[in-house]
């Protein structure tokens, strides 16, 4: 299997974090130049149609697109360890604090970046720099409620480790390098200490 | 159980009808006032934390939150018939379609009717119209990309009725009601024939 990736780009990340932790080995990942514009060519809009990173050229030839379902499949091949849930019901709870994760936390950080940053004009065209603030404002009270959650269980879904704790990890860690934003800053000391424990993983090195 | 949703909002209207093509019965439905700010009362917090519906109330008295995630529970409790992939490899692929129309086609409809409507106003707070103006035009090159796909297949994820056609369709009814969108005003015909065929499907009355 081949990856689709590019350098520090928050969603591959989460891909090569879930590959990491599950100990894969053996997917070549292909870095992808976005601000040359390498996924827009033909070529990549065969692979990819709405022109993102990651995707995953599986060996049948077929590419699968979106963190998520890259994950799921993933799972399905590699079952251990577990990090999306077992049966139903646990992967649906799993998935809901994944997806508040991701349709707050991420959202938001890619929002305020996206359309305030001069290096990420060549991806977000037109930038709205007030929505683009106003994103990073409401950022702000998002991230105290995943304080207050971490400061009643260790992880972003309970009592384990999950993919869920990837995705806010990869989020936080886009929001350090380009906005500087971090929970200590803002006085979210169980955010902080959280995003610090998923740190030390060797997984959060990729 | 019961469902917590909001009469017309596109996201409760999903789980709505994934529980009528699954013929679930029994569920009660509660209707919560948006306009009325009744999904920010602490009572309904302590449900749903940011402050949104759907929500799903167990009957051991958990709650699950986030529309993708409900449907994963109710798909694990009544499998037949499946809308959401039998084994890994196929819920990848159909996570891949509903992502896909998730992140772009209703994530850019919300966006264009919750920062340019009066209606939205309540909820959505600044709104952007700049920004919610062009949301509207990525909606229209975003259509024209499942415009194309259903140019070569009956289906959002292929050959089948998925739940990603139940979250397309949802998307496009939102637009079709508020910014008076469609796929035929726009010249995209298969767009506009798949809706037609979903919406001859009893599941599109709820
Ligand atoms: N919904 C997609 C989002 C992927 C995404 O936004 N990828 C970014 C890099 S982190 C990208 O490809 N950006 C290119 C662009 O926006 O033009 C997923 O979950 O994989
Ligand atoms: N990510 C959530 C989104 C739910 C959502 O945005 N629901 C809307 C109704 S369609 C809502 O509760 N809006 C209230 C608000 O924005 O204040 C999901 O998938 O369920």
């Amino acid at each position: 299997m081949k990856l689709l990736s590019a350098h520090r780009a928050p969603n591959p990340r989460r891909v090569l974090m879930f590959i990491a932790e599950k100990g894969i080995t053996g997917i070549e990942v292909v870095n992808v130049d976005l601000n040359a514009g390498a996924h827009r060519t033909p070529e990549f809009l065969a692979k990819s149609p709405l022109a993102k990173v990651p995707a995953l050229e599986l060996d049948d030839g077929r590419v699968l697109t979106e963190t998520r379902a890259i994950c799921t499949y993933l799972e399905g091949l590699y079952p251990g360890p577990n990090l999306m849930g077992e049966d139903a019901t646990t992967r649906a709870f799993i998935e809901m604090a994944d997806r508040r994760v991701e349709l707050t936390l991420l959202l938001q950080i890619a929002n305020a970046i996206r359309h305030t940053h001069p290096g990420l004009a060549a991806l977000e065209q037109p930038q709205f720099a007030d929505f683009g603030r106003s994103q990073g404002e409401k950022l702000l009270e998002t991230a105290k409620v995943f304080d207050q959650l971490l400061q009643q269980q260790a992880w972003m879904a309970g009592e384990r480790f999950s993919i869920a704790d990837i995705t806010a990890f990869c989020a936080l860690e886009f929001a350090r390098g380009l906005i500087k934003f971090t929970p200590a800053r803002n006085g979210l000391q169980a955010l902080q200490a959280w995003r610090d424990r998923v740190a030390e993983r060797p997984s959060a090195a990729v």
